[in-house]
């Protein structure tokens, strides 16, 4: 593949090297640095004049200073004259910051997707988005690779027979669907949170369909303190015995896991969490894991995604047939 | 208030002319017009320059027409050197096209927001966007009215001791929280749609939550066929006769009711409709109903909107205490 | 020739299809449809990716329906990833509405121009725009083919020693430089109209040169209700009876034919209509018509446009030596 | 009227100064020099910060200089916090480079708008565009005074019967609108140009409408080296003498005259030139003048416009009452 | 001053606060956090609609998150309807990344400026640039405060006749230009850095000038990590000691003063260093230093720049007479 | 190389020939010409459709006119459908204008580079611009090459034990780096410029560093009226006669050497005169010269750089490598 590069900023530099190792390419040459007043700095050491340009960078903590470096690494390819550059974006700096629900808050992830167009980028790839909308924040053409179908591949290796899937929240109801697409005979539950006065926190009120002595499998898109599952794990332990779960198992696709999560989960009695390794998960922490802990790569698809994009063929059919966009 | 202007094209002027009666002011004048060509052409009959101008136009069909009508009338707006122009705009045209969730489709409300931008506006104000994230289209400051406001108001007149929410599918189940905020007390149920197989449409599945004996009050945020009701009608119909609801009763913001949708809602053997009116739904159609119609007028909510914008005072306050923003 | 694709919208089928004949190709797969809600919807249903695409689409009544569906198949192109779209146009929406001569009107044509720009389109092909400076409000490359190269190539094919080229007004005048570039043997004639009150109509005055035994061949750039020709037509009955035209000929390149314009056409007593396929004339009304109607196809200059512009060769060459552009 | 300033480039300062008197206001004080190396450079030198600027500029030779340091001239403004810039444009620089009717040429006005816009301005006044399309190729408010109403009331003041309007070509026909308007008892004729082959220039092949016995008013938009109204007069001279006009006057909005083309009027036998002061006429050229030279001030005209939108005004119904827009 | 507010992020609450009390003004109420998955998140908690509102952040360490946070504040407030917003920035971000000098490398500080620009500002004021050009990265007006004003305000106050300035290497000579005009009886030197062999550092090579016996006053933009002051003081330290100064004293606008910058400052043996607080030294710093650290504060002539913006003064003559802009 | 194409404006004919010669091109057919009423106007001759075309004009007197015809042959490019324009300035208009150094004053070289974006240039070449950030005005690749490259290959061809360089000021200094990189044993002085109060002109004070009976070699990146040398001559005529140097020898890159500047050098007493070929120096200016007068061309250097962006390899290792960039 003639002109194609692949650069990484120093985020996840673990799965940037799994993905050149699936293309079976060298990795593009960049000095990335923090001067000593704070400012990020790049130089691209090699010639990317008329280049088919995939920049990789996922934007976990420090993510301030991740996308920061990111944009100015993807400023410097623009102005050295790459043909075409494509931000590979396992997770999305300010993703969950899509709407204006409270007064006078800005729509981030929005002001995010312009300054990556003011970088330069022509195009972008992301893994599950907070909400799909976010795509139309951008202004130029984007591809969204479902962590669903990697998990649902996973997850089918075994007899799910037991098992039913959770949405902690009616926000979640909704993303659930291409796993309901994808594994049609489970049953489905929700939980229902309802904020009792203006100013307090909304908490879990009730279970909507059952969970009684089945494998409640919760679904969420990011676990970044753990408290949605401890709640929810509380909530099951308030239950009359028979309406509990049997054991709780935890799917996401970014296990960002900041601060002391990794306890909040050990607190919460998970058997069992999936995630996708989107953001770096360092080995002290699958370390102090009490529940299985499978990380599962993404490096393939997005390796894939990229070699399509490429080569001018069809990303729709790709993800649609293959891992469900 | 000096300097404020309110105009409006044709698609709703009972809504416009309510608006104008509760700011006790005149109607801006403008001629609207179709040529023989099919062209629409716009002529502002009075100076605006300088002005504050608010514009009200709803998308219902003709849609493209009274949306093309729209843009026309901004742009004449714009160039006869109005000071800002805020769209008010009840139902958005393409509201629907949100995502890109099958390949090699437009979010057509992205390119609705960049249309109006190019018309020339400089905010806009919607009732109940179908996602709020579709702010995030628009690059310039936007406001949204919560509907849920208006019809709970209304609902909270009567006893609801007996009534349970349904959402009719997971995706309405996210836009249920406005509702939950403000009937806190109310039980939830949803609507769980699967897909067969990949080229078939989902179909009403299983119920979770319970209805049993109450009455289902579903929740919509727009009725055009009125397809959706009837099939949520007809799964509760084949329920065991004790976990059929007693009643069936639909409350939506945007009653489009296109083509034979009376007809669909009469076979459906609902009690009730609550709906805003935020398109025209003629006469005719009302008199059909074989049920309660309660068409509420978000006019005076529209008008207060209105003012406190052209008075520089808090949107957001004002939405959040009064209606629920 | 790879990588080049045609798709079209639902404005003009048959020339279309008459396009791809020319240039022996199928045609692009898209589904366009109307949504209940009156909302245009478009899938794009082969791979673009990477490649040239022309799209086809002409803005006959309903003519915002088919102005915002080209849009919207435009848009979806775009993010489809296509590498070049040009958009073809054989009759441009708003074209009439070019300039501000009166107070508080939009110049449409500038505002369909961003429009589409917005769209996505990278270049634009017209036939006839109703002032050529409407190339000017786009900030893309345009090419505008000349009607009058078709129709004096069909009327070539005649003895023309006693026609008069005539045009029906000042305004018209200016657009008949191509025709007597292309039959410089055929004198010339003018209408002069004048408005006796500021709020009249302005109504035929006198004839400038003179018609008397001649054919006189009326040019217009579009008929649309058809009383530009009566009022023509009218005038010249009201003249001494050797001042008149022996026969009166008219020929256009849009035929929009709105209403009941084969009606006044007919009574206006003209003998031929000499049209360009720019935009759909049903059967029906070509039936009714009491004069010789040639309907000359534009679909071989267009397919030819296509191919050279496709090919990188000189679009403008082409132009001024086969058709005077 | 506080906050509005004026301000002038060096292209025509009496001009200017009439403004201002007119106004009776002070001139705003700048600096404007050309450097050794040929490079424009401005100082403002009195704050503007939050003021209404209007800028006056013509673009007659040396025009490229004349609109450069318009251009800085107006840049100098907006990064000197003016609230809003008017560009007050009596002649347009590139006005007649409207459209493209040959193959790799420029629309260079359009060119001429995105620089102004680039420069800063919010908005334009102009007196005769070549064409009221280029009003298009701005992508903000104009507003264009019609020279006709100045030259009609000044020609009113005369015994007009023995006049004919004279167009020197059917692309001037369509300009004489206004003064058919502003004059509708005079009759109208036109000269007829063609091009014998394609590699000629177009001559005089013809007239259209009657002149004999009469004042041949001639009217054009510019005057700028003398040839078209030479060739006008060359043309009646060879008419038989009882076609001929008994005299040629010439009405004109810009009078450019430039190099020799005080000669070649003066051979052209004409008794009278009206003209508007759009551009500087040098006392040097009025005295070589063989004929009657009027030169009409635009100063009230453009000082009321100013005044008008200074104040949020009607613009539109000002020009259209007292002076035809 | 109605209608004014000042915002603030959490890079230097301290000089926020002097600059609110010089205004004698409350602070705009803002929450301002971290979220935990590392992203910043901002809510405005009072109304700004209609304001003028100045909002003060500075980009020292962490400069990438104080920036990002500064960013989505500014988004915030622009969503929040503010009428224009002033971004003050006494310490730009990427300010010394200015040119282009390696290959390959991003001019960062241009994207920093489109990066403010796409967040919303409409204009902003900056403390000593790294270079002057940097505001024309920035296509909206700025303003920037000459530190020099204020340093050679504070060193007047001495006996200054045995000084000499010294610029530490060609680059920064430019800079010293306004010190020159402050204090025009003061000698000047600068070290000459020259580059051996193409890899290496520049190095000290040669002092230009003299200092033998004097005061040598070293002055520098900015103090990151000390080392080049530590270089200044080594080259001294190896001249004839007959040619080396008395005392070395530094001057600098911004005190970064990262890592071990305040032990390599200690061990360069200067006697004083003054500064302006333009970004926050800790008091742990200040406590180290074993010379006279003198840190001066810009609230004022920042509160008065504000001031001046807002009542529409001239900023330049303000600056230009009482601080040297 | 198929596809490439050159063309030139008529600022400086020569050299553009010289670069054809250098890649063995023909040279692209445009026809420039200036109208009677002063307005340029390009045609060009050839196609260009999908070509890669480079544009050669550079900005000396007349500058202003200059400037003007280059955009309009870009912008005719650019509507004629060229792939990829990359404009070679040589000597970029208004480049000293780099800062706003005094109130109310234009970065006008950020306008011309937003002028040149506006006319549709894709990229852009320079030749030494006045300050190095300028690069950073233009928000689209550029690259600069060096002059001292060219000049120091020339100056090494002779001893230079003997010589030394001198900066006529502080702000020149920093542009001697590259000189000091290319001939690191050269000694290094300064003119130290002082204005003695605010009105006045900055004088020539004092000189910093020793040029006592060695050559000293003045550099200076334009001369224009020769003003800089006659003073820094003058100055040194009145230093006492053992600090005097030996001989006066100055290099420049822009030799624009306007008005009567050949007079002023003359008077200036100095033995040589070295400078690029970036502005055309006419016949008669070289022969009055009474001091070596070499004119190295940059006709090689831009080639080559041409061909390398071309075919998309390294500008900067060829640069760095070859000329110092």
């Amino acid at each position: 593949m003639p002109n194609l590069k692949i650069f990484s900023d120093l985020s996840h530099p673990e799965l940037a090297k799994e993905i050149c190792a699936e293309l079976q390419m060298p990795f593009g040459r960049a000095n990335i640095q923090i001067f000593s007043n704070g400012n990020p700095i790049v130089e691209i050491q090699e010639c990317v004049r008329g280049c088919d340009v995939f920049v990789i960078g996922t934007q976990a903590p420090p993510a301030s200073e991740n996308f920061i470096s990111f944009c100015i690494l993807i400023n410097a390819l623009r102005y050295a004259s790459a043909r075409r550059i494509t931000a590979v974006i396992p997770y999305l700096f300010e993703s969950r910051s899509d709407k204006k629900d409270r007064p006078r808050i800005a729509i981030v992830s929005r002001l995010v997707a312009q300054m990556l167009e003011t970088s330069g980028i022509n195009r972008a790839i992301f893994i599950d988005l907070h909400a799909p909308q976010i795509q139309g924040f951008f202004r130029l053409p984007t591809d969204t690779i479902n962590g669903a179908g990697l998990i649902c591949k996973f997850l089918k290796q075994r007899d799910l027979n037991n098992y039913v899937i959770v949405a902690p929240d009616a926000g979640e109801a909704k993303k659930l669907h291409p796993f309901q697409e994808l594994m049609p005979q489970l049953p489905l539950a929700m939980l229902d949170k309802r904020r009792y006065a203006h100013d307090e926190k909304p908490i879990v009120h009730k279970l909507i369909g059952e969970v009684g002595g089945k494998i409640a499998l919760i679904i969420d898109d990011e676990i970044s303190s753990g408290g949605t599952i401890k709640e929810a794990a509380d909530f099951f332990q308030r239950l009359p015995i028979n309406e509990q779960p049997s054991e709780i198992r935890v799917a996401t696709t970014h296990p960002i896991l900041s601060g002391s999560a990794m306890t909040t989960l050990n607190q919460s009695g998970i058997k069992e969490l999936i995630a996708i390794n989107t953001v770096p998960v360092p080995e002290t922490k699958k370390q102090v894991a009490q529940f299985e802990f499978h990380l599962l790569s993404p490096a393939g698809i997005i390796a894939k995604t990229i070699e399509i994009i490429h080569t001018d063929s069809s990303v729709g059919e790709f993800l649609d047939k293959e891992y469900l966009k």
